[in-house]
Order: C-alpha cells, then structure tokens, then sequence
C-alpha cells in the first residue's frame, strides 16, 4: 500500500510497527490472507493407507505395553499441512488403535467427545460408564463427553479400530479436562447387547415412564451395529433407485446428530457409478469400510480401499468413484457439520 | 356473597343482572365451579367393550355402505360426560372401524391429526400420500394433519381397527380444514412394508445428502411394527427387572412426539402384578392389546380385556393391575400430553 | 347415504343405532358438519360496547362488593355464540373488572394465564408475587400462570380494565388449578416502576451472572408501558411509510410471545385508511385504545371507538378503516396464535 | 513408560517411530500434555494499556492512509501467548480502529462477526447493509456475519473505537468468506438513530404483520446505546443492592446472545469493592469504559484504567477490585461462551 501522499517515511513506518510490537499491537493493514474470498484452509487432502497403518498398529503391539498410566496404544493421523501437530484435519482427531490379546486400555474420561469405527474384528469391548458394548466390524461405537470409557480384548487375537474425536476444538476452545476412572480389578462385563441398545436400539421408541432418564447432555444410544445401517442403506438405495445414498447416524431422543461437535454418516456409491460434487465449510475425515475406488479431494485424487482414512479440508471439491466388479463402496465420514451449524457458518455445494 | 353492605335490593342486582345479560356481558361473582382448586373434568371414566364394539362393527358391516361421499364406516366413543359430543375424552376421538372384503375408504384429507392402531387381522393396507403401510396386529399407523389417505382392503375377510384423532381439539381451536382426494381408479399398492419405513425405519438412522426432505410438519415415520415395539417392551422388562415397563413412540427425525398434539406409548404390566397408581393433566384413551386385568379409573374400576377401549379423564389417578397366569398386560395409550406441555400445563404425579 | 344395495331396512339400521347408542357408541356415517372444507366457529363476530360495560362495571361497582372470597368485580363477555358460556370467543376469555376506591381484589393465583389491558386510569396496582406493577393507560400487565396476583386501588376513584385469559382453553384440556394466596394485612407497595421492568424493562439487556435466574414457565418481564408501545409504533410508521402498523410484545429472555396460550399485538391504522383484509385460524379478541372507525369481521361490520371489545372468530376476513380527522386508530389484540404454532395449525391469509 | 517387558529397543522403538513418521502416523503413548486434567491455555493473561493504544493509533492515522482496497487502519492486539498470531485469545479478535477526519472505510462483508465497542468521540457512523448506525462513547454497534458494513467519519475530529471479531474461530474452522462491497459514491446516510433501532429498539417488542422479516441468521437489533446500558446498570444495582452487576446484551427476536459466537456483557463494580471470584471454559476480552482499579486473571494482577484491553484465558480466575473514590468500574466483556455452550463445553465457577 502506498505511503506517498501521507508524507511518510519509511522509517517513520518502522519505528512506528516496532513500536507496536513492543506492545503487542500488530498493522492490520500490513498482513496478508486474512481475509480470504473463500477458505484457505490448513488441512490438506490426504490419504493413509491401511496397510501401512496396520502394520505399524501390529508392530506397536508387538513393541509397546499398555500399562496403568491411562494411555493408549494410538497411532495418530498427522495431516501434513498441520505443521506436526498430531490431527488429520484442524478440527478433527483420528487414529487407529489396536488392542491385543487379553490387554485392556484402563478407564477415563475427558471433555473431547470420541467415538470408535470398527473396520475388521470382533474381540474388543468398550465399556461405557460401566455399560458394554461390543465391537465389530462396520459397528459405530460413541463415547460421548465425560463418560467413563475403557476397552477390554478377553480374545487372543489383536484388534485394531478407528478413533475419531473433536480433540481438535477442544483444545483450540482451551477447554480440555481429564480424569482416570476409578481402578477396578472386577472383570467387565461382555454382553453382546449392550443396556443403552436395550432401551434405546428400537426404532422409533424410547422408554418413558417414572424410571426413564436419559443423559441431558448426550444421545443415550451408543452403538450402531453394521446389520441396521447395511439394511438402512440397501432399502434407500432400492427406493430410491440413487447409485449414492447416505445415511446419517442420529440421536433417537432428541433428533440431530450424535455429538453436539461430530457428525457420522454412512455413504454406499454402488460399484462402477460416480458421485456428484460436493463440498462443505468444515472439514471430514472418511474411512472405508467396503470396496475401492477413488476418491478427488480439491485438485488430490487417491486410489482407496478398505480401511483407508482420507482427511478433507474444508470447502474442497469431493467427489468418489466406485470400482465396478467389486462390492458397492461404503465410506464411514464424520464431520464437524454441527459446529459449523450451531455457528452458522454451514455452506454446502453440489455441482 | 352478601349484598348486605352495600344497600343493594334484589331489584337492583335483578335489574343489572337483566342489564348485563342483554349486553352479553355476565357476572363472574356469581358464577361457581369456574376456577376449581384441582381440575373438575367433564369427561368420565368409561370402558367400551370389545365384544360390543366388535358385533356393532359387523352389524354395521352388513347394513351400511361405503360410497364415493369420502365417509367411514366408524362407530365413535361417545363419552357419557360429554353431553353427546361423539368423542371418547374432552380433546380426544377414539372409535373402531370397520372396512369389509375388497372395500375402499376413499383418500382424503384434514387438519385432524390421526392414528390408526390394529388389533387384529393383518388384511388392510393405508395410503398416505400414495405410500402404502400395511396394517396388522399390534402395529401402529400414523396418518398425519393434512397428508391425504385412504383405506383399502383387497382380502375377502373384513378387518377391525382403532382410530384416535385430535379432532375435539382442532374443532375446539375452529381450525377444521377438510378435503377430499383425488379418485383414482388405479390399484393401489400393497407392499409389506413402505417407502416410510423403508427410509426411517431404521434405530438411530435417517437419510441425508442431497434429496433428503422430510416434512418439516409431520414425523416422517409412519408404521410402528409390533416386533420391534414387543422387543423393546421385552428388553426393557429384562434389563430393569421392573414389572411395569413403558416406551414412547417418537419422531426419528425431531426425537419428541409422533405428532404435534398427540402422545403414543404401549405398556407392558407383568402377568400377576399391579402397577403404582399414575395420574396426569390432559385425558387419555387406552386400548387392551393383549392379557387382560383390571384398571383402576378415578373412582371406577373396569376389568379389561383385549380389544376393550378405556377413557381416562384428566387428574384422575390411575392403576393397572394384571391378571395372573394370563399373558402379560399389554396397553396402548394415547394423550393430549403434547398439547398440555406446549401450553406448560403439564403435571403428573405417582404414589 | 342410501343403503338400497345393502338391502337393510330401515328397522335394521334404526335396531343399529338403538344399540349403538346403548353402549355409548356413534355412527360416524350418519354424522354432519364434523369434517367441513373449512372452519365453522361456533364463536360469532360480535362487539360489546364500551358506554354499556363502563355503565354496568360503576353500577356493579355501586351494588357489589369484593369481599375475602377471592372473587373479583368481573363483567364477562358472553359471545352469543358459545351457548351461554361466559367467553369471548371459544377459546378467549375477555372481560372488563371494576375496582371501586381504597378496594383490594385479594392474592391467588391459578393455572390459566392473564393479561390485563388498561385504557383509562391510573389508581390500581396488580402485585404478582409480591413485585407492584402500576396500571395506566395504553399499559399492558402480565400475570402468568400460577403467580400470585392481586390488585388494589389506594385512591378514591375507581377505575375500569380488560381482562383476558385463556381459562376456556385451560378448562377445555381439563387443567384448571386454582389457590386462595395467603392473607396479608401489609399494605401492598405502590412503587410506579416495578422490579420486574427495573430489571428486564430495557431494550436487548437482560440481568446475567450469578445472581440472574428468571422462570423457567413465564416471562420475566410483566408490564409494557404505553410510551414504549407508542414510541415503537410512531417510529414503525415513520420508517416504513405505512399506514397500518402492528408490534408485537414479546419474552425478552426467551423471544416468543408473552405468554405459552397468548399472543399480544398492538395495531396503528392511520386515521383516514383502510387496511388489506386478513384471517387466521384461532380466535382474537381486540380492544379499542384510541381512535374510532369501523372494524369488518366477517359478514358483519361495527362502529368502533374507545374501549369497545370485539371477538373476532377462526378464519373470518377481518378488515379496519380509520376515521379521517380524529386520532390514528390504536387497537390491542389478544390471540391463540401461540397455540395454534405448537399444535401446527396455524394458517393466515391476505388479501 | 517403560518397555522392559516387551524385550523391545531402543533401535526397534526408533525404527518404528520413524516409518511411523514418513507415513504421517505419529504415537500417542509418547505425547505430553494432550489430555490434561484442566485447560491448559496458550492464552496468557495480558493487558492493552490505552495510552499506547492511542498514541500509536493516532501516529498510524498520520502515517497510513486508508484506500479503495478495503483495509482499515486496525492496531490489532496480539496475545503473547499465541506465537505471533494477531489474536487477543485463541478464540477472539480484539483491536483499536482509528478513522481520521473525513475518512471512509470502505463497504465489505465476512463471514466472520464482528462488534464495535465505543470508548470514546462520537463522529462516526457504522452503515450496515446501507443502515447508517452512529457511534458515540459507551455505545455497542453490532455487524453480524455476512452483512455489508462500512465506516465513515464527517466531521474533522478522528475516533478510535475497540473491534472485537470471531475471526479466530472461524480461520480455524476454515470458514472464512470475504467479498468486498459495491463501490458506491452516494453520500453515506448519517441519521441518528438506524432503521434497526426505530424498529426493534423497543423493550420487549417486535414488528410484526405482513411487512415484518427479520434475518434467520442474526439478530435485527445492531446498536446497544450508553443510556439504555447504564440505566438497566443502575436499577439492578439500586434494585438488588448488589456491588456487582451484570446485563447480557441480547437478540430481542430470538432471546438469547446478540451473536452465534460471541456474547457481550457490561459490568459494573461499585467503586471501592471488590467482586468474588469467578472462572470460565472459553476466553475473554474486556475493555474498561468507566473508573479504575485491579483485576487479577490467574496469577496475574493488573491495574486497569479507561480504555485497557485485557485477554482472559479459558478457566483462569479472575477477580476484580474497583478503586474507592472513583467511578464505578464499568467493563465491557465479549466472550466466546455462546459456541461453549452449543457445544456443551461450558463450565463457570465461583468462589
């Protein structure tokens, strides 16, 4: 910008920015790409690929214990346009975690909400305030805010799943809390069904009554079994004749999305089609469940295939094409979509 | 009230009294029963027999046609409370109705939001706005305000069921709109299981993505089976120990209420057991599904069996006791709870 | 409906009905006027003049006293379409009440909620809970559901208002609870400006912090002074230019209307103008602040001018012509509207 | 956390981190102080003094001039704590403007939303979508997401006001739009009181009928005046006899904060008291319009005069003392407490 008519010199403008400096004050007018036309986002397009994720999920377990301190055995999704920080997107966490034979991943809870996309296996149970609830492949398990969680692997076989929580926001909100849960020798439980799917796994019906008293702050139903969303999707797709049907995961008490900062949904493409264009304000991380493809984040285009974790910056361009002879091409997402609403920010484009 | 003081005549409060009544104006120091310490209702408790209902039904059957004049062959509660208003509780329509071998009640609609809930027989389906729900024991069909529907039945046996409308309601707030359908001559369909349900009828899922539109003024869910609502009653019962157990029928979408004005739930009383004693603001109408008992109405106590319809007018304290070595109690209810909570009138109490 | 191919005779159906009747159950098919194309109110378009309410209100006030019953000096209006009921309109009570000099109308309180409309005067206080809310012209005071209120007049004039409740409503879903308040010898406060509007009486600020906790049930805010109510009204009218202007009076913690049942609305139409013709479902009740003109509501039509009550039915075309040379035409309206949003019935036209 | 017992080392362990790395993995077992029991803030309690914002506001007005590329001569306050970002806290924006005699900063609209806080002067305008919005000392002027909004100053006097922005959520939520305005030569309007406030500036009323459309995504009140604030100040502080009081600015449309993302407070401390303390999840920024005296944050303490900017970290205690034989102390606070509660991370605490 030019200073010329203002008689100005450049040394006036240097004593003046190194003024302000000393006081922490910073010249608006001298900073760039602040204000953008559209985003400019930080997260870039990035794919992980299974194999790799697993065996070095294989590997850790094989090289590193879970013991009492309350950690995890986490490999986290770094993005590279986060400058080392250890997200997949600026808003989102995810990761795969593996949990071998006999070990268990001791309780706690913390301020961030988290929910867990099994991709292969059977053998883990995460309890939930004391609730079990299985795990297995195509199963969306959540464990909501400030809920007592821990996982349990009474098998002999390892198992590996994927974490996706909001620690991101959390952290950038400064609002981070943690406690470890109490220490219990008793041996957890392992129904296959877990209570909250007793009361709450129904279509449609929720208990009422005296007794009835379902959480103010999160969903009561805590896991979506691969049965229902397979069938859910099928019947969409049967409907409605659509070659790319979604279905989102809700709160069956109180409507809307699942966590008040995590959107999930289930997206079947049917093998050989194409998808639409779309795009968001707000970033997603996408995982595969069935078939392969590929998948064009903004100006990335990535070969993907079971178990791959894709991360999409905000307001890039998406679209997914399904292998033909291969199974239909089920992708799980998660989003911040209820933040970006509840700050209505929320953009969305189809071309 | 004394007039005493104030030197007044009977002539002179006559004469007002004469004055106000041919201004249409009346005098609220002389009115009793206005504002009562606890509600007085109007409605009174009643029972409808099932074997009445049922023979009058057929009767009805036998002599009364159904034409292109958009009527139904319904045979209306009449409250004996009421002063001959055909509705089972001051806010709320119950009646059975009857549709014969290939019959066809004709598509209409109107502002009254409706429900239809099956006791027997599996013959008929409903259409709304063209989506075909089936109709059986057990299950629960909503037709919405303003959705067009029809009725057709294209077995040679006749069928049954239970209608409860907000009618009284939307008659009381004059906001009645009626229209018929358009006359079709083409068949309708007959699949076991609809479009609604199809898409919404899966726990904790709904559609998204780019052609998900829901109604914005009514549950897009339709059909209530009864295995899912015998399941959840069931899982309930085994995961509480409790011998009175309650699920609410919901909007999968919004979660809250099946329809802006109307309640629905299905209780379960354990063979051999009474329940606590309930009442409410608002009135209810219950319907006997399967076992059979007593119900404790106010001051009245009716034994009740299946099929049999009971009104239960508001603050009246309620208990259910059921028959031992008999099935359990199974009870489907609908109130005006809705209503009374818009309105911030809802209390209820248990002892 | 004829019944010729069913081949029944008149003494099978007669024999039906004869039954049917006996178990308290009525044909449907034989019923009229139950489901019409559109709403008709049994409320009627009907006008109480203010001369014949503000006569009779002093004679009663000569001839009857308030005395520690609880009663208050109320003159009702009676719509002569409602039977003999004393409401205004089907859902809408409205009534004029009379507080003689140095009188106290003593505390109770009750489920349904009131409003009072001053339009002349300044001598009374109504106290809820205990908080003093003057009264003066062109004020509107809220006394919510099941707050205490009483009023009291320490001058030596007495003095006329508008009451209006929605008791038909509340009495209609069998809700009405009413108790005595307890008896106090204090002499009530008589502070003009009550803690109520000290503390939510300011444009867009409401107390926060520790100490902050307005009801969960009611508006914090119970009185809306006629300079307020001008003020807006003048500058609405300035600003856009048009000549029939309405605000309307809201919940400044929560937005929404003053109260669940009832919509409160205040209407400037230039004096020498007519306003576009109107309807919506529910009914209204309408009272004359200033101005005089003519009011059409439905088939009928009637002078108007101050203090005159008009019931204006369910879906009836409703019209407003302003004198020329006189004052703009003030009209405050009481509505259901409220109710008929969370019952989703509510529909208005113009024309 | 040792790995004795899985007989790994050193070279394994380091084998793994490294492809773990090349592969963007990263393992959280091995890092610090990502879930810890309490916030654990990058913002650091800090204090703008005024009489550097000012002197340097004032230099920059003669030495950078503002032209067609739609800058605003902006000193914006960068947190010590945020590594060089130009941010107040994590979350909020906070900067002095100075516009000069004459001057126009031009039109433009962001997705981010803004408020301006009046310190002091009173010759500027604020037009927002073309609603000409004066700007005099103690006044709160609001320029919600999305809306055209432009600055200009017809006298010959220059001003400096306080702006406060979401814009760090929204970068990090990588939602920022950015679009400039119509360049228009058309004298801006400079009317004493906005559209805005002649329409919704009224306590506790709203326009209503055919005309009346407010904005789905903010509220329609833009400007808070002095007079209103301090007023509603005295009378709770006169009514409750409180030394600390607090008013919330609010949507009188929608109840509610003035903005998605940020809520606005004054409060005023009686001079020569001290408040309690208190803390919250979400960070702060507060600025001192009236009097003088301390305010502790954490473990800081500052003394504050007029026009001090001070950053408030998430869950830092704060306290507040106000100087004895002054003024009362009045503070002007944003906060992001709004997006806190949406996603249900809000915490407070006093003692």
């Amino acid at each position: 910008m030019s200073t010329a008519r203002y008689h100005s010199t450049e040394v006036d403008l240097d004593g003046l920015y190194q003024d302000m400096s000393e006081h922490n004050l910073q010249p608006l007018w001298a900073m760039q790409g602040l204000l953008t036309p559209e985003p400019v986002p930080r997260t870039l397009p990035h794919r992980w690929r299974a194999k790799h994720m697993r065996a070095l999920g294989e590997r850790a377990g094989a090289l590193v214990p879970i013991d009492q301190g309350g950690d995890r055995r986490v490999l986290a999704c770094a993005n590279p346009g986060l400058d080392g920080a250890p997200y997949a997107t600026a808003t989102l966490w995810a990761a795969v975690q593996f949990l071998g034979p006999r070990e268990k991943a001791p309780a706690h809870r913390h301020s961030p909400s988290a929910l867990r996309f099994v991709l292969e296996g059977e053998s883990v149970w995460t309890l939930i305030d004391g609730d079990p609830l299985h795990m297995a492949a195509g199963d969306l398990v959540l464990t909501p805010a400030w809920t007592f969680h821990e996982h349990h692997n009474p098998s002999d076989k390892g198992m590996l799943w994927v974490d996706v929580l909001d620690l991101p926001m959390v952290e950038f909100m400064e609002s981070v809390f943690f406690e470890d849960g109490p220490s219990e020798d008793v041996e957890p439980k392992t129904d296959l069904q877990s209570a909250s799917e007793q009361l709450y796994g129904h279509p449609g019906l929720v208990p009422a009554g005296r007794a009835a008293n379902p959480s103010d702050t999160h969903s009561p139903l805590l896991a979506y079994r691969w049965a229902d969303t397979d069938a859910a999707l099928r019947q969409q797709a049967a409907h409605t004749g659509q070659t790319d049907v979604t279905m989102r995961f809700t709160d069956p008490v109180r409507g809307g999305d699942v966590m008040p900062t995590l959107r999930c949904q289930m997206r079947r493409v049917t093998a050989g089609t194409a998808t639409s264009t779309h795009r968001q304000t707000g970033t997603q991380v996408t995982t595969v469940l069935h078939g392969s493809g590929r998948i064009t984040v903004g100006d990335q285009e990535f070969d993907i295939e079971h178990g791959d974790v894709i991360a999409v910056p905000s307001w890039a361009r998406t679209t997914v094409h399904a292998d033909a002879g291969s199974e239909d091409l089920d992708l799980f997402t998660t989003s911040d979509a209820p933040v970006l609403n509840a700050l209505k920010l929320f953009r969305e484009e189809w071309s």
